[in-house]
């Protein structure tokens, strides 16, 4: 048995609180190395009589590594534990101090967690489980309302630039909620709609008005209301990290320098402040002048912005905040804002911009989720630039799934493309068929989707500015075919619970394969999606142990022989098939 | 190399600020498999021009690892990394994803830490890594007062048992005070004072008094002003898991059951409340009746003993809190407990009672240490016991310093016994010379170490109640060896700035040997400790680079020949040397 490979350690995803009454338990051990493990675990006070063996499940597996879990529900909520690993020639029980060859006389050394308090359980709002986002950059999305356009502003469908101005609006917005409607998803994410100078609006001004050239607080409360009617959530977009140039303590500063009340309010790292070979004396985001950094340990500042983030829960009835570069904001802050926010509307969804391993973030004190741009790395590498196999796909979404709570992967903003990368279809080189597969993993994977604007209808463009392209709404140009498939897809989710919350085990993932194979199974459904990602027809098998199934899409039975069901497939085909009971 | 014990992972002990400029980066490595690390460091946004390798040095090591450790100091707080692993053969990159054969093109998929916010920085009392803490249990330490002798107090050197008293109070420690200056502590870690019905006082009846049996609250004040003019700080025992069963609140539950206003303050399974089976039918300390579990998540709860932990601070100018069963009380409650004591004294010293690993309440927003029984342990299996050898005692306190950030180590509650367990002497079966060598480690290690009050006169006493014995006034019976040894040792400690935080470097740590040697060394001084964990003389020798020698406590020379320093050393012998300048 590898030693070295066995991994556990107390609290992050490795025990954790997954209600009140249940503590999940993972360990790691070498790929294929181990093949029973159990959790020795009991009441430390009542031992002896306590103490049960509770085997474990292999929960997922990556390169190098199986990830084991277990749940447990300690009845006094407190809760000692070790583990017991046997390869059929060696057996381990491990401790917190060692690996030893026989069972501990005492619990003294074991593991522990201490007590099930509820205000540190990570609890996660439940409708996010369910829905499927839109993001929506507002300035590119429609025009609604040509009388608010700021000046200079191009005709609708121009190419977007790093600085131009289409004119879109939140009466844009209101006036094609039909299209969201029929499309089927029930949450939007909007990019900032708070007043600042640039198109993109990452450079706020005023934290409390709504930018004139989008609207106005009514016309937002307006659209809230209209998107809760139809089952839409709305989730806006909170710029903590900096403010933008124009923001008026910011002013002061630039005025009064070392004199102004508000120098606290920033990071300034020399007066007078200016820039100096492209580096700003203070800090900024990125060396973006233009981003000053705000000083959220500043009991003002702090003040300040968790007033902003309750201020337009109360007065709008939004339903969460996506927090832009959320990582270089101090956790202090964050566990106050998490605390306003819940106080403030207890089921808000607070998703955080972190590109990187977001563990940190994703405690239960903080955020519920992150962009989940590691999901994206491993789906465009796999489905779209082709560089890994069916085996390195699934090995890194096995790596991503143990590396967070079940809750945080209920609950992750699964995204394969936003107003910061290239478009999907561009990714693709236009190639539909990559984007649908690609799609396709994503509608059927934990987690919620989020589709950029105009992806559903065909837009195309690099990264941004080319991406921020405006939407397309005139139905002969716009793409019907992908539409389509949008909506069936979209549909799917929201029939089959399978789809969102269900188990998720990979079938088949090969080396140097482009066959991929994966179940998803709750206490109705058993769903099995099969997938050729290669350009030529395919013919996928799987062992199941279902004799008859049905295509989910077509209705088409489908019978499984000898064990083995088997599928032809298009390139880049994919058939989703459901147990018949 | 092998790739499966390679381990890093942001934040915690892996990658964490330790100043406001400095991040610590550690990886971990199988043992004696990787030849050389390093860091590859720099700024995201201008990666080209920052990035550089930075070598990484062997820490500590324990059974199955090494643990490497780099400095970096981020010009503009912010660090993207990865890892440069070679073993002569092979090199790889350690990303977030993946290990590859060459440098990844982009920093995009390499691990992050985004940006150093101050109040996010782990920061730790500077006092702490200079003091020398004696453990006082009150009631046993000294009758300064009998006037405030509780009825049925016994004569003073009797039989310590669950619930007899004795009548030591705090006259008796302020009677005292001449011993504590004269041992050469500068730190006094109280047991609980507040009113309570047992010898231990951990059943609090009243948060706000101090039990009459002890004094009271003005004399409280005198002892801790008498000790500060000695130079002596004070910690105080917070017992805020649970109460005891006559605390109000829960004495009116008693009486009122449901009706009680104070139903909420604790944690009800069962109404009527009461004891089935051993069982009661509501969280307690353990399973016992008497410590009723407090309900801290209950805002009014938490307002009223937080309270209480500004109160004594400010009233009586305490410098700190031990806190009594830390790990079962919520997080949330000890990150708002850290804010209130912080704001009342800057440079309190916040100590959880945790036996296990306290990583999760070790991060800077919680605690500042814990009892140190990881090291305690390590310390009784190798000095005492014999159950492992010097390469295994190495290896168990590697594991532990590898555990924490650098500062959690520095401040770090480094106990050999406690009231908790027997006592050292007992667990020796009154070896002294095994005593002293034990203490010799514990004085000459990172850390604070603390003495439980009587040790150094010679007392003895098992598992609680016997280790609470009364303390030994009488000189003819105290152990006057054994205090002089103890006034020399802490005399060194205070002397030489390299055995308080030195780094340290284990030299001489064999499979089946009874040598250990060690070095600290800081700006100033490097100073070699070699033991002898065995019954018989021994001859150690270790390399060295310097020739000339000096015992720091005979002050006789010592000479290295041909690289090597050789001491002869008695059964438990220990020689501490001095390199010259």
């Amino acid at each position: 048995m590898l030693l070295e490979a066995v991994y556990h350690r107390p609290k992050l995803n490795w025990c954790y609180a997954y209600d009140g009454r249940t503590i999940h338990l993972r360990i790691r051990t070498k790929r294929d190395d181990v093949t029973s493990v159990s959790a020795m675990a009991g009441d430390k006070y009542i031992w002896e009589e306590s103490m049960e063996y509770i085997p474990m499940i292999k929960l997922v597996s990556d390169e190098l590594f199986d990830y084991w879990e277990c749940e447990v529900t300690p009845p006094y909520r407190r809760l000692k534990y070790g583990f017991l690993l046997e390869d059929g020639k060696e057996k381990y029980w491990m401790t917190e101090y060692d690996f030893l060859p026989e069972p501990p006389e005492t619990p003294d050394r074991l593991f522990e967690y201490p007590f099930i308090n509820p205000v540190d359980i990570f609890t996660v709002p439940a409708w996010v489980k369910d829905a499927v986002f839109y993001q929506i950059f507002p300035e590119r999305f429609a025009n609604g309302d040509p009388s608010l356009d700021p000046k200079g502003t191009l005709p609708w469908g121009g190419e977007p630039e790093r600085d131009n101005f289409f004119g879109g609006d939140l009466q844009g917005v209101l006036d094609h909620l039909d299209h969201l409607s029929e499309l089927g998803v029930n949450a939007i994410y909007f990019t900032p709609l708070f007043k600042a100078t640039t198109n993109h609006k990452y450079d706020t001004e005023d934290y409390l008005t709504i930018d004139p050239q989008f609207g106005d607080m009514e016309l937002l409360k307006k659209v809230v209301a209209a998107c809760h009617e139809r089952g839409i959530r709305v989730l806006l977009d909170a710029v903590f990290n900096h403010s933008g140039r124009t923001f008026a303590p910011f002013l002061d500063l630039r005025e009064k320098g070392e004199q102004s009340r508000y120098k606290d309010w920033f990071h300034i790292r020399k007066f007078p402040i200016g820039v100096e070979d492209g580096v700003p004396s203070y800090d900024t985001f990125a060396f973006e002048p233009l981003m000053p950094k705000l000083n959220t340990e500043n009991p003002e500042v702090k003040e300040y912005l968790l007033k902003v983030a309750e201020y337009w829960i109360k007065e709008t009835d939004i339903d969460g905040w996506r927090l832009d570069v959320a990582n270089e904001v101090d956790h202090q802050f964050w566990r106050e804002f998490r605390q306003v926010v819940k106080q403030a509307k207890p089921d808000a969804y607070i998703l955080g911009e972190i590109w990187h391993e977001s563990s940190p973030w994703l405690q239960g004190d903080q955020f519920d989720a992150v962009m989940n741009y590691p999901f994206t790395n491993a789906a465009l590498d796999f489905f779209v630039d082709g560089i890994t196999d069916a085996e390195g796909f699934a090995n890194a979404i096995g790596k991503q799934l143990s590396r967070y709570p079940r809750q945080a992967n209920e609950v992750a903003f699964n995204l394969l493309d936003s107003h910061d990368t290239p478009r999907l279809l561009t990714k693709c080189k236009g190639n539909k068929d990559k984007m649908k597969l690609a799609a396709q993993f994503q509608f059927t994977f934990p987690g919620t989707p989020c589709i950029f604007y105009g992806d559903e209808v065909g837009l195309i463009g690099g990264q941004d500015p080319e991406c921020r392209q405006c939407m397309q709404w005139d139905a002969a140009k716009q793409d019907q075919d992908l539409l389509a498939f949008y909506k069936d897809l979209i549909a799917l989710r929201h029939q089959y619970g399978a789809l969102r919350t269900g188990r998720l085990t990979f079938l088949s993932a090969e080396e140097g394969s482009t066959q991929l194979a994966y179940s998803r199974e709750d206490e109705n459904d058993k769903i099995v999606i099969l997938m050729n990602n290669s350009a030529q027809e395919d013919t996928l098998s799987v062992d199941v142990e279902e004799s008859s199934w049905t295509d989910i899409r077509t209705g088409q039975a489908a019978a499984a022989r000898q064990g083995k069901l088997e599928v032809k497939l298009p390139a880049y085909g994919c058939a989703m098939l459901k147990a018949d009971k």
